[in-house]
């Protein structure tokens, strides 16, 4: 994290208008509160706001309408995160890694390796794949046969691409990851399970995001599809056949079931649970820990569970839902005497 | 997939009745809306009878009864999907692995590998192992010491197994599971946690199928114990000293905590968690994202949890279960005091 | 496990008060059911006092209270589980691992390994990383470039350690687990996500144990954080800038979203979901598959959800939760008419 730059320099390449000292030297970001005198921050949510006006910071990424708060220099924009989101490549550690195929790298002859791309230590390449120019391969990386690992796409450590998997550009998938294994198809034979054959591949387009541990099953028939822009976050499951919509982001430890399509634009908080055969429309967001058991036809926000409480208010009133049915019966019965009664009681003075 | 067979060859091997032309050429699988001339297709659902009736597949596999609705060949039997189950198989592009131990695998001196097994590149085998005829050890895959790789028995891609662990004849392991993890055991020393040696392993029967990333603990004293034919989908985490029936098939991303025992022929749908030292009965079905807090002893279908609905609907209705023991306890006081108040006017009436 | 000791031997390493036989010898460890007239076990639960009674052990670990009910030789503590757990280790296989570095694993010329290490084969470690005294780095795992693994820390196998990824002393790693992976940053341009570079790292104090597939994310800008003596069991997620502190446990499945701080001495189980930006205090107990949305600031346990019950009762209870606010005002509205109208009657009895 030796880089350095002008302001000018930042402000130019990441989008935003300067409003101070253009040769100001900044070499890294922080929190408005942390920062010193050569590194940039940024403002966003207004509970912050003591720390914008107390900030140390070399310069602020902001909106312009929160200009008066900042005491040095500025990058205005309309879009503060977005902006600090290029910032923060500025300083990102580039991992130079040298082209080629590591010698302790096992590379089936009938592979085609690009000869900008990198296939690290250990790896292990099937016959008829092809790695295309700048992909990356990491240490201990496992590709089937006839995989494809787009242009600029990265496998960053231990990550499998089972048989036939393709990936389109500038993808980036996390260490553990694996695509491309046996959708869960079973038929029953009398009460033994006999396995069906997984067909189909795993289709993934550009700039998708895949996180740590997570894992994708290749169709049963067709392809499972995963759309360009998708990003997922670690240990996420997405079953056979799903279809994930471009520009959707999953949070970690969600499970998606068979055969399931998600809309584009869609947010899916962490452990939520979506089951098979279902569509959720463009534009959906599914609160943390929900689970979701019919289609979303239309865009919003959705939310189900209890949330915690404390112990014995949970054992005290969770106790009674198994009553609910009951209660609402008996709340309809007393409503009815009630009326009844109250008739009565109306005639009885008239 | 340049596998072609004619019906009468499929139905034989398959396990089905032609009905039909005997020499017609299949040469893949499809569904019945997109199957073209060369492609079989199956039909076991109902709601998709359109389709069958506008089939153009090359052949159909069925029920008798609906024989009427197919426009072309058939294989009739009673189980479709059973049957379509084999015929995937007869698609399957096979593996083609050449028996050996690749140059770059790292086996330990005292390890026993059959002549007819394959263990790929990058995999690393301890000593004392044992890897029996026709088993897989794919690539980067790692086998500790005296554990023991069944007849026929495959590990696809960077699978761990850890030492001591016995896995039967014909399983199938996705990429990324870890068998023989130690369990969670811990003893609290003052508010200090220290480890409890887990000197047990994991015993796995005959044809278990294990999914992407599934973890399998070794047990504490005893084995953890997954019986014959048992299917686990992705994400599944067993913990030490469970024991999991023949033929229960579980779905991804579903816990099961310490020596709880799971009965045969059951099936746990997808996110279900399941605590410790607790028991189900044979033939127990749990709905998806539900939680088994106590044994079920009783064969059945098990449901839990409040499902997704608009955010608004869930925040106004759910903020009321924390008063659902105070409504439950007014209901009971209205209703006593409606019966009073009713009595004391039917008195007054007399 | 062809290990054997005097009871008195025993008794003194692990910290207990022999009474009976000091010289009897103890080969292993079992059950009080099923132990041997060679192996020692533990009385730590009422409920198996008919075992006790009953045993064939050669000694009992036991508080001295429960003294009476022992056949034969005991060792007498306040904390029979913990010394159970010292005598555990008695009898666990000593893995044995040669010091050094094996000709499969690919090491950096400016990566620094103390002679007394194990790196294993297949194992890839970056420039710049250092193995301290006695550490492990077992088959197939990838350490990062500048990555610190403490004295004595071991990873088992296949575990990944991400760039500046540091481990203290004595941590134990399991299988597939991933520290450092990117946290899940993503700015949003119109509808597109951009990354934002995660510039922070991990770092994990002394006597941390990780299990199974975990994953814990690298910071945005600052670093995640575990401390002393934390354990996290199998498939637990830890998103970015998460912090937690010394002696949490927390059991499988559970998923802490980004920037929460975690208390010390707290313990969360199985399937637990924390939401992202809260504070859980020290001493906060969660039970199993509970989901907190909120900062717990008071020690305590906490709960949530509905957990399984028949399907049909579930399904007839939990369809009146989206009438629960109606029911709520009905019964409300209720009370009042009932007051009224018990006034009323009252008047005109008066």
């Amino acid at each position: 994290m030796s880089a350095s730059f002008t302001l000018a320099e930042i402000a130019e390449r990441c989008g935003a208008e300067l409003r101070g000292d253009a040769d100001c030297r900044i070499s890294g970001v922080e929190t408005l509160e942390h920062a010193g005198a050569d590194q940039i921050s940024f403002f966003n949510n207004a509970k912050y706001r003591k720390f914008l006006r107390e900030t140390r910071a070399a310069a602020v990424i902001l909106r312009p309408s929160d200009a008066a708060d900042c005491p040095g220099n500025m990058l205005l924009t309309d879009n503060p995160y977005l902006v600090w989101a290029r910032v923060t490549h500025c300083f990102s550690p580039s991992p130079n890694h040298q082209a080629g195929i590591h010698a302790s790298a096992t590379v089936d002859a009938d592979a085609r390796i690009d000869a900008s791309a990198v296939v690290a230590a250990g790896a292990v390449i099937g016959a008829g794949a092809v790695i295309e120019a700048n992909a990356y391969v990491g240490p201990n990386c496992v590709i089937g046969r006839e995989a494809v690992l787009g242009q600029g796409s990265r496998l960053l450590a231990s990550v499998v691409l089972m048989d036939r998997v393709r990936l389109g550009k500038n993808c980036l998938i996390h260490p553990g990851a694996v695509i491309g294994s046996d959708g869960f198809g079973l038929a029953n034979d009398q009460g033994r399970w006999e396995k069906v054959a997984q067909l189909g591949s795993v289709v993934i387009g550009d700039n998708v995001e895949v996180g740590a541990n997570t894992t994708i099953d290749r169709g049963a028939i067709h392809d499972t599809r995963i759309h360009d822009g998708v990003k997922l976050d670690n240990q996420i499951q997405v079953a056979h056949n799903v279809e994930i919509g471009e520009n959707t982001a999953i949070a970690a430890c969600t499970g998606i079931s068979g055969s399931t399509r998600i809309g584009s634009g869609c947010t899916l908080a962490g452990g939520v649970g979506v089951v098979g055969h279902i569509e959720l429309a463009d534009g959906v967001h599914v609160s943390g820990a929900s689970v979701v058991s019919r289609s979303l036809r239309e865009p919003g926000v959705y939310t189900g569970g209890v949330l915690a409480m404390p112990h014995k208010m949970w054992q005290k009133n969770i106790a009674r839902i198994k009553q609910l049915d009951s209660m609402a019966r008996r709340l309809k019965t007393l409503e009815k005497t009630l009326a009844r009664l109250q008739g009565e009681q109306d005639d009885g003075r008239d």
